[in-house]
């Protein structure tokens, strides 16, 4: 029925667990994607590691290949879901610059290497699409790309990676430690074997790039984002948390700042943060990815959906795959990179949030007032503090909570308190957010 | 500096709560819009009612004008904020005639003539750019005709009229009355003095039929939805759905139903319904809006967001605008209307949900056996019955918990139990949704 339509020749890169997805849905809903994108979606090559290994779909062995060549040179589309920076990057170049267009869900390549990627895809009239590299399923990529491109962008906040989620949901739940969180997660593979990326929070800096560029109209890479992961949490922290009404996530968060002269800048980070129970992000849990977006006429919207997984993530993919095949067939362009306001990058120093300090201290008096003066001798003013028995000798613990302070203050306050006799220890220091 | 950018002249068509804010930001960010846009976009002409009204903000007088034509003939784009059926409908055909291009925020106009509408900028070229007619700066227009376009959508259930959901919320936090809490926001201006297309949810119906078309790839006009508003609803419900652990809401549904021989079918229908405490749509109150989709292979997504109000609704205006001064200057469309699934609306009568019913009844023995067999001879089975003592003498009340019934059964249970002499009042009948 669909034969009269133009062929839009498709090559897959990869067929693991998306990958094998999108080829599945691409053939089984071959009808419906043709009536979408007026076009023919065939899968015409698949670029796979070994052609014999086990895969979650069953694939037609004559689409298979080895040779990046046959996979990538005279196709329409190619769809990247090899991951990674090499040699991921060489193929989507080798694409681009033969101006066939990519669908990628990259988001370690995108936050490296997305200028590059833009320019070679502009230059040779092809398109860039990667709304599968952000929150899997939901679609933020559009979102901020074009369904919000006539607001002003104030600030985005979000969960988006669901391994460190799904950890921490575990150590707050059942008050397990960081590294029997971990290992369960890895058990029930939800967590890498080598889950650096992931619980060192990389994986959400490069998300956390990729929103702010689009957010912002300003080129963030990976290397703007100050990241700080969950390895160092533990289950008291979350206790103490939960005790005072709110939940520990790791979040993502890219932000206009306007300093004291009216300058305008990005602050771009990664890092857990004291949520309040009662803020739409503190009740997302498991697996599940959320984005708080806040434009200066839209106000607060929320996105919330499945991060992660073949079927969310290939539901992406496919949405790309029909705008990408209906421009190819019939003109027209995905957004081109829009990096028009080039704002500055805050100096991480210089950002100002809210802090929590835990302190197991002697239980002297006159401790109190010693830290009070190290917080006061920076300039961090207080908003509560509170003492309490420790199971140590002659100890107590100290909670302390700040208002706005900048991180170059707070990290003079913190080496101040390591000099200081009556503190044993720094327990846990973490900003707070959504207040 | 954007003097070298094509022009795109525009006409708003009403300068009321969201029109003046429209004006404004078009014109405060009009570098911004440039850029993202490439094109320079001018308020060339405002058409108003009258021309010396007090306005929210303050529009250049030359631009104001009375005569629809000086609005509308020789621009590029004109934006519809009159709302309702005349004589927007004339105003928006006589621009698409022209081929030019029409961003509207109206869902009475699209819920009844859209196929009007969509044909008509298709003969001429022109685009018919919608976002701001559902659930405000929430993009649910944009998420369902593109973001997610590469999905099979399942179902799409929401929260769309924020008047309803105030009242609701005023109902069951403060105990109020449907009277007094529609005075309430009457005097609060969350209502209208003449509230009936909120409160009769018309509205609703409205925005379900424009989202069940998207989500479904089928024209749904507003006659196809089965619409039952919020009047009848007391402060009882709303306390004896909170003791059961469910908030009411006013739900707009649209969904994909599959009969016993395997034809598909959409059910669109707007009514009240219990939803239980534990769902995202739960949460949702005053007024806000909020939309779940549930793609076959995205899983379920939340978008939330507020759903009026001014300078939100020109928020979703000011990304239509930025498309379409784009595919005016450069090429390129907005989707077409896609109606090619054509799948039948299902028979209300058919759709099955589960019921909650609330009697008062005589307090005798036997009186629960003959109730529970008005509802066997229906062939509809219950999940729970709770009897407690009423207030009136020798009376009981009754909450009887239905599985999935079809509303026909349904219909003849009810007119059964009217029957019945140990049934004294049917206090309320409501579905469950979202278990």
């Amino acid at each position: 029925m669909s034969e009269h339509l133009p062929l839009v020749s498709v090559g897959v890169l990869g067929a693991g667990t998306v990958g094998s997805q999108v080829i599945r849905l691409i053939g089984e809903h071959a009808t419906d994607l043709s009536a979408r994108s007026g076009a023919r979606i065939e899968v015409t090559s698949v670029l796979v590691r070994s052609l014999d290994a086990q895969r979650d779909v069953e694939i037609d062995p004559a689409l298979l290949t080895t040779d990046p060549d046959t996979a990538i040179n005279g196709k329409d589309l190619v769809i990247e879901l090899i991951g990674g920076i090499e040699p991921a990057r060489t193929f989507v170049m080798q694409a681009l610059t033969q101006g066939i267009t990519v669908v990628t869900g990259n988001k370690a390549l995108l936050a490296a290497h997305g200028p590059e990627l833009y320019e070679a895809a502009a230059a040779n009239g092809a398109d860039l699409y990667y709304e599968a590299a952000v929150a899997g399923a939901v679609p933020v990529v559009y979102g901020l790309r074009e369904s919000l491109v006539g607001d002003k962008m104030m600030r985005v906040q979000g969960i988006v990676n669901g391994t460190t989620n799904f950890i921490l949901d575990s150590m707050a739940s059942k008050g397990m430690s960081y590294a029997d969180a971990l290992a369960q997660a890895q058990a029930l593979g939800f967590a890498e074997a080598d889950p650096t990326a992931d619980v060192e929070g990389l994986d959400a800096a490069a998300k956390c790039a990729i929103l702010a560029s689009l957010a912002f109209h300003t080129r963030v890479s990976i290397n703007d984002v100050s990241v700080e992961g969950i390895t160092s949490l533990s289950a008291e922290d979350m206790a103490e948390a939960a005790e005072s009404g709110h939940t520990i996530k790791l979040l993502a968060i890219a932000e206009r700042r306007i300093d004291g002269e009216g300058t305008e800048g990005v602050s771009v980070r990664v890092h857990p943060a004291l949520v309040p129970n009662t803020h739409p992000l503190a009740s997302v849990d498991g697996a599940f990815n959320a984005i708080v977006i806040e434009g200066e006429s839209a106000g607060r919207l929320m996105f919330y959906g499945q991060g992660a997984g073949g079927a969310p993530t290939a539901s992406a993919v496919l949405s790309d795959v029909v705008a990408a095949a209906h421009h190819r067939a019939y003109g027209g362009h995905a957004p081109r990179e829009s990096v028009y306001a080039d704002l500055p990058i805050c100096d991480h120093g210089s950002v100002r949030t809210r802090y929590r300090v835990r302190l197991h201290v002697a239980d002297n008096v006159g401790v109190l007032a010693e830290v009070a003066g190290i917080f006061a001798a920076q300039g961090v003013s207080l908003d509560s503090v509170n003492q309490r028995p420790s199971s140590g000798e002659g100890e107590a613990v100290l909670t302390v909570t700040t208002h706005d302070a900048s991180e170059a203050d707070m990290t003079a306050v913190i080496e101040a308190l390591i000099q200081a006799s009556v503190v044993r220890e720094i327990a846990s220091t973490i900003r707070m957010e959504g207040e």
